[in-house]
């Protein structure tokens, strides 16, 4: 059978990763661009263009299906960056009109978790469902929710901020303005205030993570310092999982889905993490719920999953 | 121009309205059925059908385009109603199938918050909306969300019950079983018990809703207090309005609806109520929502709204 293939671009504030993606959910081949090297969109896009061109011609293949696009503050209805804290690119970027001075591919655009939602379903462990919802787990957290088998977008097109929803009401400070959001306690940057927290308030505790300058200390420290038995980093994670299996709940209630799927790098302490998320999201799921919704983690192989996701939104259907 | 008609049944625990409602919104007539003096759901869904088939023919109508029912604990995909514990027909009752005892006319179902959000878009404010929620504040808070002009069912079928997702962790004890959730602050019931605690926590307070005894205590007074200027009936509303406002909030993170409509008796308090909604709803939202969506009343006639949604379910598509 012939393959067919798609582009894949994630445009990170440091770095854009581009891979050529067969259909069958295999990167061929990757190279990538610094983002933060550019301060004209314009020639970002040029270039990204160069670094595709040269990757179809040194593959031999003359045609794709699409270019899709995983980047922060992107709006799926416009294809536009709007207004990107963490890029250089300022204002609203419209990256159809600037790929289309370039190439007639067609272009999708929306944002990470999106993406990584999108790819969960076309090439990962979200095949065939129609209602799942994906959380990305990094600095912050990121939603993509699948309604119907379609990504829901909402009015605005920014449907899916399940970590900006307020789990804490006047609990800690979030970056977006409120206070108490998900993402303050259960992304990697909560695990680390968390740990944080619980380092001040247990002056008796003489584990690995004292050891480590606060401004240097990670969650990537408080899995490995669990894993090796560390009991306030165990601790830790429990009370991280124990907060996100009660979001996870409340996300059921509102869409209930057949699947959520976690990714990212928390992910890796395994066990002390993810336990405590399924027990409290058991604990506080909704009777009417009950044994009608699984939590996994994704599917995608890891150092893909971003491109994968990026380039499953070309087959996205409005 | 001809008008068509359909018919909409609300279940309550108590009493069954069935009404003939024209294609323009309007109930043309009205009847009802005891629900509770049933026991058995034969005998009531064939004395249902007379009152309709009695309807339809003293109004000289021969054709209808639906039968649609609003009923607690309904599954849309089923049509059943499943272990209802407010009715006295026990286990699953398949209403489309004894429906067909008597009539070939296609029988529709769902929760009665689902058939307000579709009574709403189909008579209401929400005609011509892609996406909108619906909010019912009665006994409970029910709700009905919709995603791309279509009712959100999910996997399950029990799709929208951010009643019961939790507001305030560990906070007041849930009949779900489970503790703090929304509907146990922000429903007719948790206004009536904020006022109870609030009114144990102020033993100066000698205002009107001390004369009422404990048990005969209503939503309705608090409202009929804090129109009356009666300072503790005013923040028990405040802070109701407060927490469901943020609830609201939590919603459009998921769905990026163009509006949340509002529906229920409590609201009749008015101001004193709504006003602490919306302001605690702008100052919980996301900063990428601002000005994106909008708090609105019901715009159906009250007393024929759940008839009205009951029979816009005929027009529900899949």
């Amino acid at each position: 059978m012939e393959h067919t293939f798609s582009i894949g671009i994630d445009i990170g504030g440091t770095n854009t990763d581009i891979g050529l993606v067969r259909d069958d959910g295999v990167c061929i081949v990757r190279t990538n661009l610094s983002t933060n090297s550019y301060y004209d969109a314009e020639k970002y896009v040029a270039d990204l263009w160069d670094k595709i061109s040269n990757m179809l011609s040194a593959n031999n293949i003359s045609t794709v299906e699409g270019i899709g696009i995983g980047a922060p503050n992107a709006n799926y209805y416009t294809t536009c960056i709007e207004q990107a804290p963490n890029l250089n690119f300022k204002g609203v970027v419209d990256m159809k009109a600037l790929f289309a001075r370039h190439t007639d591919i067609p272009v999708t655009m929306s944002n990470d978790a999106n993406a990584a939602a999108y790819g969960e379903l076309v090439y990962g462990g979200a095949k065939g469902m129609k209602h799942f919802i994906m959380i990305t787990i990094g600095t912050g957290v990121g939603s993509g929710i699948v309604i119907d088998g379609k990504l829901l977008h909402g009015h605005t097109g920014c449907a899916g901020e399940l970590g900006h929803s307020t789990l804490i009401i006047d609990g800690r400070q979030c970056n977006c303005g409120l206070r108490g959001c998900m993402e303050t306690y259960c992304s990697a940057g909560g695990i680390r205030r968390t740990a944080i927290e619980m380092m001040n308030e247990d002056k008796q505790y003489q584990g690995r993570l004292r050891n480590i300058p606060e401004d240097a200390l990670t969650s990537r420290d408080v899995g490995i310092a669990a894993n090796g038995g560390d009991s306030l980093a165990i601790e830790v994670l429990r009370k991280t999982g124990h907060l996100l299996g009660i979001a996870l709940a409340n996300a059921v209630t509102f869409s209930s889905p057949e699947a959520i799927f976690l990714m990212g790098g928390p992910l890796k302490a395994g066990k002390p993490f993810v336990e405590p998320i399924i027990e409290s999201f058991k604990e506080h799921l909704l009777f009417v719920f009950k044994d009608s919704v699984k939590i996994k983690l994704s599917q995608l192989p890891d150092n893909d999953a971003a491109i994968l996701g990026a380039a499953a939104l070309t087959k996205a259907k409005l």
